[in-house]
């Protein structure tokens, strides 16, 4: 059982499950740069993708390893003289309405799985990667999610409640770790992820992508009811941030909000991307999609991250203008077009 | 798919899974006695035990099989031509404090397993033992509880959260299968069960029995706090009419509240069986037990059972003096006295 919580980045290996992601792949890039002695990204390739880490694959201190969460062996092996271990590997909402029953083994088993390893590999530290989904959805959303705000279900889709709920379950086994064997860990519940190397699983996160590629081709951008709906994303940069110092922090055993600056709403977003895409025609209001599975809040809102900042010394640098315009930059690079 | 979700109990046979439970016997009789063909018991006896189905063993029209929840094959043939099937079996509390692994298990893959076996047997109706536990604990549990009371966690233990967490997602599994093949099935949150054939296994039930066994033994019962916290109980046999009724309503594809007719406070509780039992020394007002899962709310709540008339023209009709005295005369029988 380590005496201090704070794990230190440079000279540390660190093991990022589900590494082959947005935000693995940024964050293994935020470790490599403050001196991480080894960054292993963990992947099974069911999500992750060769391309979101194209970028880091010659770098000397990164090793990739294909594993499988639900494979305990892969894991003792991946986890092996990590000093800390940052678990990203899951299901999101899509997906798990299309296989609920691998996402719930994913989402449950596989958190499991892997802190079960950092027992027994002795790791310091766990970081996990928790959502706002732990606030649920529909109208009880509204006005300011902090960490204690309840889970409302009524009326959202199954899909979305099993997300959710696998999420709590996440955020319980390691305060379970924590009181059973002592395991320090920070859970980050991160709201809606965007920036570069964005993939397409994520249904709010999508919407940026969606909305620019119809202002590209000339087309009208959907907005679906009036517009007014909030969003309140972060900036992937920000919460590689956010993970490095959630392991170089004392913190340990709390659950907290990492979100950007502030929220906007669907109209504001489609007007920013629009604008920075360079121009394009107005916005189309339209009702819901059918057949996609939508995910709404009951009025407005904001995910306050005071409590990050309290506890790891976090807060969100990028604001939103400057987040999609790098995220464009990416689109419109050599990497972003072979995405 | 059925085109009709009222399933009639005479003349249809029915499987309980986790059959050899308080609720489960009781439901067993319930359905026999309104002309069932068959009832089978299904449990493998983990929790279950010959003791809470001993007066039912020799009934001509019950089956008992052994089976366990995470073996596939046993469900498929448990199911086969069942008309409905009640699922019950699951981890409580303190058994998931114990071990969360098969806890989760049991009430996730569990759920996904049954409902699987009904999809292949064609079983026309589920009936699914949810439970009060999905609104949660804490300080937000206070007032009206209706179902669409959000889940309140801040500051429970993790078994408890995880607990009600399984049956957040047992409900949206239940939702998943009506819209994916159409099963028709009902949810139905149990507040917390007393009655004849009691278990040891629910905190707050367990309460009743160790207050009645001091009372007994000329002892002061122990009352946690300063006795204002809120209890809802329901009584064993409405719970069993609730499943039946559930069962012949014509309801499909909902989630209701089975409480019993009204909360009370602790103090009330312990006041109330220390004279059904004859009376005995007044109680003592203790801080919280140390190494045991207690369960707080936040403040007086009520667990509002309209929903359930509405939905299955169900209420409770049993209170709690007049369920305590069942249950106290259970206790002094022989049968109760074995178990």
């Amino acid at each position: 059982m380590p005496g201090n919580p704070a794990v230190p980045i440079a000279g540390n290996r660190f093991c990022i499950v589900g590494g082959a992601s947005l935000v693995g792949s940024a964050t293994a890039a935020e470790l490599l740069d403050h001196g991480a002695a080894e960054v292993v990204l963990f992947d099974n390739f069911a999500f992750g993708s060769d391309a979101a880490i194209a970028h880091l694959r010659d770098h000397p201190r990164l090793r990739l390893v294909r594993g499988d969460v639900m494979r305990m062996a892969d894991l003792l092996r991946a986890t092996e003289g990590m000093a800390g271990v940052l678990q990203l590997a899951a299901y999101m909402t899509l997906s798990m309405d299309r296989d609920p029953w691998s996402g719930l083994d994913v989402n449950i088993r596989g958190v499991q799985n892997a802190l079960e390893a950092c027992r027994a590999s002795k790791v310091a530290k766990v970081v996990f990667a928790s959502s706002n989904a732990t606030y649920g959805y529909g109208p009880g959303v509204a006005g300011e999610l902090v960490e204690s705000t309840p889970f409302h279900s009524q009326g959202a889709p199954p899909a979305a409640i099993l997300y959710g709920a696998t999420k709590i379950i996440g955020e319980q086994l390691c305060r379970d770790a924590h009181r059973k064997w002592g395991q320090d860990y920070v859970v980050l519940r991160y709201s809606t992820v965007y920036g570069e190397r964005q993939h397409y699983r994520a249904a709010n996160a999508l919407y940026i992508i969606e909305t620019l590629e119809k202002v590209r081709r000339g087309e009208s951008p959907e907005v679906f009811g009036d517009g007014s709906e909030t969003k309140h994303f972060v900036y992937v940069g920000d919460l590689a941030r956010a993970n490095r110092m959630a392991f170089e922090s004392a913190a340990t055993d709390v659950a907290v909000n990492t979100s950007g600056p502030a929220p906007m709403t669907t109209l504001q977003l489609v007007e920013m991307v629009t604008e920075l895409a360079g121009g394009g025609p107005a916005p189309r209001f339209v009702g819901n999609a059918p057949g996609k599975v939508r995910l709404t809040s009951g009025g407005a809102f904001r995910i306050a991250h005071e409590a990050a900042f309290a506890a790891i010394g976090w807060k969100p640098e990028v604001d939103m203008k400057e987040g999609l315009r790098r995220l464009i930059a990416w689109r419109d690079s050599n990497e972003g077009k072979a995405a």
